[in-house]
């Protein structure tokens, strides 16, 4: 009622913004006109008075961004803290899997994200994760069958059933795979997919269970072929992957409302200098798309796509989500707003909520006490051994076949050659311990250790000796998961990550402070800096992806899918 | 689980379309591909075999055309035998809003069109009535409010409230109005306006009242206003509104996807012979609009305004609903199919229902008898009156203030100069009769009445002689509803349309048939033939379009919006 009164000009609106240039996605033109607010909502472009006057003389309007697909674990801050990060750079709603979390703690997980996500200015909506654990090769911290999810489907800020990965249970039309999908569409809930390399055909298997997005496109042809088959395809460019440039070729007038833009994984560090969805229009914009479009791909088709109808858009009935820009070409923000309040300012965001965690995820480290014995590498016939490769930035690794020194029968590692022990210890409920060899990382002493290892998250750990490994790993549990480096069996750094070893309810400044001293301890044990070890550690024990990688049950060699022994 | 299997190719599909060239709408090109069916869904597109293969060779393949917004009353026919009408042109899909049978029947109408379009070739989804009666100055055979529409909305083919043309309401925010809106968006449902004529305030009020939709425009400028609004604005080109020359130049292939096509009122005579949103797509080519571009707007656009997310393309996943096309520029239809059946070949619907009708709206004229003196006119000051003055093809009308042939204080009408009897008998609880003047439909003999006469559609005629009128009237109320010509008390020609006084259960081929011979009756008794007297009746009760108008409450001056004398 009071929206009509404002809108028709029998009562004055509670927010104006006066003299902007507002970007309409619906027409692709900038706009002169005042935008009225009344109860957070818009109800108004035109010529409108309100209590409460915003000068954006000079200023583009845009609509609020939209994060199509992201993994907030990612970031190693809670959902409310990661607000912080993405809301100065223009984000006022993301679409999250919560993929990491409940790998960890189930269902419990899941919760935390919504309640933590719950009276932030940022719309957080999740999308139930459809692949956990993601396989069988390695314990996860908990089952989720489609029974689990089933109760989320009716929680307003739930979406549907997160990237299906699972190719080969929805091409044998596994029954569980396909209770979650079912359980999905017959909720009215959307269905997203994740087809790394697949063809057509699986375009068409995935979008008969419709399944209606992709995020994995990594060519040209691959995005085109999503898009004709139906499918919004999701530009992706996050910490790891930068699929962005490769993909905008695909994108013209005429197919542009169907594609998006997404980070799925990103760092905090990175998140904080270089930004979320506004470097992604910054970098279309630098690739030749025109800058409205770019804005409509971050913006109004997202919000078509999530079938968020009050999203992404400045015109009347919209969320007055919007930020004030100084200049399209660098897409530079300099406030941003969330039902017509301002919550960030040149970079800064102006709000905080405190995180209240449940024990439940706080405490979910359970490995058992690590013994010399336990990480011992026997060889009995000679020494030749399988060792992990690792590929500098990459996610593969290699399989290398070489000798080792053995004395006594037994692995001794050797910095010269950089052989190192890589150890995985399960840590959901005390089971045993995966121990490898791993070559590539240059460390010259000491040792790391971190409880995020995708996506069952086992603690990992790699290091120059047995001691300082277990010191490493030891101190994990004893933080109740997150990273560490070990010298002597003194820990020169570490960053807790109490919340389920992922996240941490520290300050994103604190973070990155810890960050700071955990990479100049990396230097003194010898890291060269090229990489980041942690992040490739994250990815060694991550049995989908190859050559060769270790889980808390052993070697495992992803092109026969199997496990292998260390020794040849 | 079969669509799986299919779509992998471990099973036949149903059917296969082979050698088309299949018009994306999602890229806006042209792509050669077999198209795959199982159980009435698309499930690939690509390469693949079926049982049933069927020869698209030459031919364009493109998806089932959506009519956004139709009164299907309009057509004298059922929605099933509507469907045997507007398939064989390729529209699969419609939105209709029973306006006019809701009018006469309120929900026993609802429940008519909703059932007869139950199991028919032709998607028939509905937007309820939210303006029944349209008005306070005619008496209608029904009353809507929000407690009477409520229980429709979980019906699945109902997709929100239809056009809500009673701005004065929503502006003064009355209780009724706001309670048939609300009840719409709780229920997740759409609200369609109809903003004739109106200003940016205006589209701003609808859209904070959360109406997405106006297909009312007739000038670029209104349509743009809509569009950047965040409306969607349907096209409209029917019997008497034909809006899309003028709007076209509103469109380009930025904004084109919030553009869709509708007929709103077409006649049975014209959809048969010039087609349904096929014409559209034709006029939009000629006009000079990309034939791809014309065809998203009346396929995939329309299906995204009104959220039909398996509609509107010819992708996996969606309806196996598509037209074989042999060339784009003239869009001559040759084949259509529905699920992947066909329904229609070279204009002829292979299908046919019968309809099953309840009496509650079979009986639907209940007038009392009418008298001479009932239809009399005196005079008492002298011999000036207000003559309701028509313009031929058009809704509106003009006043004439000029004498009358007055004999003892009666009024005479006049073949000479064309001042002819109207009447309005109120049909739906034997009330009242209005009675007034009119020039211009140039009869010289006899008299026509109808049961059409919008909004309330009372029983409306006009003649040379009272005795002829009556006549008239007495045989439209014996035929329960219809449209006759009357010469000397015998009826020349009728069509009765027993469904509400509106449509009648005869094929369309009959009503074509009696369609001629009233038009053969007509001009028996004088029409020119340059207009319909009985399209241009139709619109003389109806009291928002000025200048003057005749209800069966008496003459109503629409400029200063009261009842008026006859004389003057």
């Amino acid at each position: 009622m009071k929206r009509l009164a404002v809108a028709s000009k029998k009562q004055l609106a509670d927010v104006v913004v006066k003299n902007g240039k507002i970007i309409n996605v619906f027409t692709h033109e900038i706009i002169q006109a005042d935008i009225a607010i009344a109860d957070g909502k818009i109800v108004g472009i035109g010529t409108y008075d309100g209590q409460t006057v915003i000068d954006a003389k000079g200023k583009y309007v845009c609509p609020g961004l939209i994060d199509g697909h992201v993994h907030i674990e990612s970031s190693m801050v809670t959902p409310s803290e990661f607000a912080r990060v993405v809301v100065p750079h223009g984000v006022t709603t993301v679409i999250t899997d919560p993929h990491e979390i409940a790998n960890v703690s189930g269902t419990k997980g899941i919760e935390f994200m919504l309640n933590d996500s719950n009276d932030v200015p940022l719309d957080v909506y999740v999308m139930l994760p459809s692949c956990v654990p993601a396989t069988a090769f390695e314990h996860a911290g908990a089952t989720l069958q489609a029974e689990h999810l089933a109760p989320f489907f009716s929680h307003p800020r739930v979406l549907g059933l997160a990237e299906v990965m699972d190719y080969p249970s929805l091409l044998q039309g596994k029954q569980q795979m396909l209770a979650k999908l079912s359980a999905a569409h017959a909720a009215g809930k959307l269905i997203d997919g994740h087809l790394a390399g697949l063809d057509e055909t699986a375009v068409n298997v995935y979008r008969s269970a419709n399944v209606h997005t992709d995020h994995e496109c990594v060519t040209v042809d691959e995005a085109l072929t999503r898009v004709q088959h139906g499918m919004y395809v999701l530009i992706r460019e996050g910490s790891v992957a930068k699929d962005l440039n490769k993909l905008l070729p695909a994108v013209n007038t005429y197919n542009a409302r169907r594609f998006l833009f997404c980070t799925d994984d990103k760092h905090i560090d990175e998140l904080v200098n270089e930004g979320s969805i506004d470097h992604h229009i910054r970098l279309a914009i630098q690739a030749g798309i025109e800058p409205i479009t770019a804005i409509q791909m971050a913006t109004l088709n997202a919000a078509e796509c999530y079938r968020l109808y009050t999203k992404g858009a400045i015109a009347p009935g919209y969320d007055a989500d919007f930020l004030l820009v100084d200049d399209l070409h660098s897409f530079s923000i300099t406030h941003v707003f969330k039902k017509g309040a301002i919550v960030a300012e040149n970079g800064r965001a102006t709000f905080s909520k405190a995180t209240s965690i449940d024990k439940t995820i706080t405490q979910s480290v359970h490995a058992k006490k690590i013994t010399k014995k336990d990480v011992e590498i026997s060889f009995t016939r000679g020494n030749q051994a399988n060792v992990i490769q690792i590929v500098p930035n990459h996610l593969h690794t290699k399989r290398l076949i070489t000798e080792m020194d053995v004395e006594n029968g037994v692995f001794q590692p050797s910095i010269e050659r950089d052989l190192l022990k890589l150890v995985v210890v399960e840590r959901h409920r005390s089971l045993g311990v995966g121990v490898g060899i791993v070559n590539g990382f240059q460390l010259k002493k000491g040792a790391i250790a971190s409880s995020i290892a995708h996506d069952s998250h086992n603690i990992i750990a790699t290091g120059t000796n047995d001691d300082d490994i277990i010191a490493a790993i030891e101190h994990i549990k004893s933080i109740n998961g997150g990273l560490a480096v070990v010298e002597n069996g003194l820990v020169l750094a570490d960053l807790p990550l109490e919340i389920g070893g992922l996240m941490t309810a520290r300050t994103y400044e604190e973070v990155l402070e810890r960050l700071q001293t955990i990479h100049d301890a990396l230097t003194t044990i010898g890291a060269s800096g090229e990489f980041n070890p942690f992040i490739t550690l994250a990815f060694l024990a991550l049995p989908v992806i190859p050559e060769l990688k270790l889980t808390d049950q052993g070697l495992f060699d992803v092109s026969s899918f199997q496990f292998i022994d260390v020794e040849v």
